[in-house]
């Protein structure tokens, strides 16, 4: 079964250190392989974490800010001289498409494939990518320029079948899909054969909510209501909160708040000020708020159905 | 003594690979930092070689190939994060004043430190930099968009003085200037003291040329005659000679050649396809027909005074 997994590729804020890179994300949902934002360096990243990036067919950028996005020029150069030719798919603020074509431009290339742009509205949430498993809807996150944070949700999957009591039953073939569905079967004689019969219960769904850079904002919590991963940015802690507002960031504390607020599953901590080298005091800020909060780190690759991390 | 020292951050052609980084150099010539090219993740290679960066006063870039310049960006925003306040020289094709203030614009951002372009007129080899200790000059390269590599040439040093001499022959003090620079001293009375007998010899003055994307171009044997070191991009073997004709990249051998013809002390090899994983089939190749051929590597310090390298 495809897994759905997080693997961090980078965890730093907008300074990065010689141990964290800035921020980047690989989310594998279904088979389908995202990438959320895409700091500098990231190309190298998913080499060191053996990630075929020619997978990638959809990638989601926050905002504007270069340790979210400074990588992506390198990502897609590389995408187009290892011979990718399939349409790419790129989720951004309207602004990205101009840093890309001027870039493009003066280095006089043409890329193989093609980009389909869709531009955020970061005013309103909004559904922006939909297929037969998968739904994304951006997050409006506040924060010093136009920021979308991104929630990833699995559509509810099919049951499967309980083969032997389909054919007692006699059940045809036209039924099938509205008893995948979970809908009982009516019968020709107008009798009823429950679901619970003739299906397994449904499969749990899962779903993650990344908010990359913003400041403590309740309005975050409603669209995050009940995820079972939450990542939210924790780039200082409450001693430095002054500072957490005057660059529109969060504290540790402030991002516990939030998963405490919205029952989410699981928090997980990220966009580190370069200030910390020792990580313990954000974890144990937010842990005292949200118990079931961990660190993101790079390399993490975190299971949201077991809900549990390893190294990648 | 200040050094003439050279540090490699990348040697990797276009596409990086997870061993090797895409170009950028740093050259260290009586106590000034030159930052050469800056692909993705130069910041952070100078972090791992402990290089201050608030040191690099001024940035060459040849040409606007992202594996060249794809690292600026990420470190000009941690200059001004980390509190820059002094100007900075970046000698480049003029796109790359767009490909900065698109980025400036869409992030919001206004630096607290002065850029001072100097664009290449890469038609024509020009004195781009000069101080009191150094020259700069463009070198013209031959390659698909406008391209320029770098001489880098220590100016001649003032001789050392012999005090007793000086002392004993009574030498004004309006005279030194000129005996340091190696003139003789003519006596009130019309009498000529050798230069030789007041001061040293003078001392060696060393130089570098880095020629960073090109086809083999007899042109740029001209303009890297006797230099101390060469560094020529050697992205092929011979092997791969016709693919490094419709690229305008050059081989090992073109490299050898170059260096061999011009007359240089040392040649070192870069820039190499992602296809080789053993680099060795390059430096033989090089060396069949350049003897004192060698490969460079992430972190070799070169110094090129002692012709001798070392990792950082």
């Amino acid at each position: 079964m495809s897994p759905f997994e997080l693997t961090i590729l980078g965890c730093s804020s907008a300074t990065p250190t010689s141990t964290r890179n800035p921020t980047a994300q690989l989310l594998q949902v279904a088979g389908r392989f995202f990438l959320i934002d895409c700091g500098e360096a990231t190309q190298i990243q998913l080499r060191k974490y053996k990630v075929k990036f020619q997978r990638i067919d959809h990638i989601f950028i926050s905002h504007l800010h270069g340790d979210h996005y400074l990588g992506l020029m390198g990502l897609l150069s590389s995408m187009h001289l290892l011979g990718r030719t399939k349409a790419l798919w790129l989720y951004c603020p309207a602004g990205m498409e101009e840093i890309i074509n001027v870039q493009l431009k003066h280095s006089a290339t043409v890329l193989n494939y093609e980009i389909n742009y869709r531009f955020h509205d970061s005013s309103k949430q909004e559904l922006i990518f939909e297929d037969e498993k998968v739904l994304v809807k951006t997050i409006i996150l506040n924060h010093r320029i136009p920021c979308c944070g991104f929630l990833f949700s699995e559509k509810p999957k099919p049951r499967n079948l309980k083969k032997d009591a389909i054919e007692s039953y006699k059940i045809p073939p036209s039924a099938i899909p509205a008893i995948k569905q979970g809908q009982d079967f009516i019968a020709p004689d107008h009798s009823r054969i429950p679901n619970s019969e003739l299906a397994f219960p449904e499969t749990q769904t899962h779903s993650y909510a990344y908010c990359s850079d913003t400041c403590y904002d309740e309005h975050v919590i409603e669209q995050v209501k009940g995820v079972d991963l939450l990542y939210h940015e924790s780039t200082f802690t409450e001693e430095m909160k002054q500072r957490a507002i005057e660059t529109n960031h969060s504290t540790a504390q402030d991002a516990g708040n939030v998963a405490l607020k919205a029952k989410v599953g699981v928090l997980l901590l990220g966009h580190y000020s370069a200030r910390y080298t020792d990580l313990s005091p954000l974890l144990e800020e937010a842990r005292r708020v949200f118990p079931n909060s961990h660190l993101s780190y790079e390399g993490m690759r975190f299971d949201v159905e077991k809900k549990s991390a390893e190294l990648a």
